[in-house]
């Protein structure tokens, strides 16, 4: 989700802390998804997430029923960003006693909706009232490999080429409550061309695409005449006076897909677009050193650090 | 957890909506956790919990490191009703942008106590700032039956044994913070005995014995000269003037195992007592019919409603 400052200094005090053997937990803290064991050759990939009013939402202008579906929405997210199959859901709703049951039923309704497009059925959850003014709804998702071996962050090489899902900037408009998260896509990309690392864009392209390149042990450029630019981003531009390219490389909850693919299935990529349901654009490529650039149309070159923002702050 | 006025209704409202696979999903809404299958023989158990700030804890009487141990051990209690062995839990916490980082660090230790006593660690997460005081935490368990087969809520039968571990009443003058999941007393049970079935005393003990009688489609009878009375219980009873058989009857969040276990079982468990953990009290009986019925020491019959009740309400 958004990434508020210092928490990621927070993740990696808990990550230096966390002693996870390797066989039974092969993904651990800080990447979309956590790879837990079962016994035997049984895996599951498992993420948690949540959403607080106020800060993923707001009830002034978002219905019950949507911010049930971008509960479940952004955990299904993170199972594409690792090429995963959902398998089910679990939903937990902490609710002011001042919303009566039309609204509970409301947003259970959005949820079911996620569910059921996505065949990740919601089998257990958890619904408490408590005395005070805010929602906030929290999602844990399991998914499994299902043949394909789960895509990490961490696995960009020097060489590799970047590519982008969809129009990216200006969620805050409206899409960032009905996206469609990547599942598909991601399991598509995948099966055809060999992915060395992915992520869904939650936080931002410019935070995002750092979290890649500081995982792989990288830098990475962006072209910035290549990033694709939604007209939400166009159309906020024209509000606040910031640069459609600035809310395209840095607003969060696209939702889309990041992924660094070596070059020769990225050449099969550029040939023909495989995505019938999404933009497949190339954005730019990964590099040696650290460090994300934004190389401008001039060929000038400026560091693009990680500029995500927090939706309603 | 704690379960507010028409919670019930709204999860059986959910629940009727909800068309699980019963092959995929043998286990779904209802119980302590749900049973999802992942491919082959492959399973697995899942719950998902959370705590407010003034309904589940209350900062002025809690260190973080309590809430933290908290947290995750109302999840593993799920997996102690379900005799299931914890494999891994995620976690989450949204924070007040006013708490520092030691806060955030000690939450974080309170988990990786549970984590590390119960053989379970945390392999994901999330942390998101708010711009609200309060502070809310969730987990995700995911637990394996490991050999012993899930158990429900709905299986027990009339003529089955009611036992009780532990002693009940009062938990909110401190138990509720540092209680000790049954984990390993629920399996060694279930390694003993048939149980027929098996629930967390979450909501307090009449709550919680009307979810079994009504899953199993029977009645139960409770003792009341059985019911175990904890020395908590009979402190508040001196503040509050309610009877101390009042608080272990209803007070919630004791964390101890309620279990149902045939007659040829249960003399087993009279004659010794097998947990050198905790006291196993024999405390009523499953009934035909419905409802639970509190029996007097003169043997006179009142309805034991479920009288759970909300903490800091």
């Amino acid at each position: 989700m958004t990434e508020p400052k210092g928490e990621w200094k927070l993740i990696e005090w808990i990550r230096s802390r966390t002693r996870l053997d390797p066989q039974a937990f092969p993904i651990g803290p800080g990447d979309d998804m956590a790879l837990a064991g079962l016994g035997g050759e049984s895996q599951c990939l498992l993420t948690i997430d949540a959403l607080l009013e106020g800060t993923h939402f707001d009830l002034a202008r978002a219905a019950p029923r949507q911010v049930g579906y971008k509960a479940l929405a952004v955990s299904l997210s993170d199972a594409a960003a690792m090429a995963a199959k959902p398998v089910c859901a679990l939903a937990w709703a902490g609710l002011p006693e001042t919303r009566d049951v039309q609204f509970a039923q409301d947003l259970c309704a959005g949820m079911a909706e996620a569910a059921e497009k996505f065949a990740c059925p919601i089998v257990g959850g958890d619904i408490t009232s408590w005395n005070q003014p805010l929602v906030t709804v929290g999602t844990a998702l399991v998914a499994r490999p299902a043949g394909i071996i789960p895509i990490r962050r961490s696995g960009a090489k020097p060489g590799d080429l970047l590519f982008a899902t969809g129009d990216l900037g200006g969620s805050v408009l409206g899409r960032h409550l009905a996206f469609v998260p990547r599942v598909a896509e991601a399991r598509q990309l995948a099966a055809l061309v060999t992915i060395h690392a992915m992520i869904d864009l939650s936080d931002g392209l410019s935070t995002d695409l750092n979290h890649v390149a500081r995982e792989s042990g990288a830098g990475a450029e962006v072209m910035a005449d290549a990033v694709p630019i939604s007209d939400d981003a166009r159309r906020l531009a024209q509000q606040d006076g910031r640069t459609p390219l600035d809310h395209a490389l840095n607003d969060g909850e696209d939702f889309e897909l990041l992924l660094a693919v070596e070059p020769v299935d990225a050449r099969d990529l550029l040939k023909q677009n495989p995505l019938a349901t999404a933009r497949l654009t190339h954005i730019g490529h990964i590099t040696e050193g650290s460090g994300v650039t934004l190389v401008a149309a001039d060929g000038s070159k400026s560091p693009l650090p990680p500029g995500g923002y927090e939706h309603f702050k």
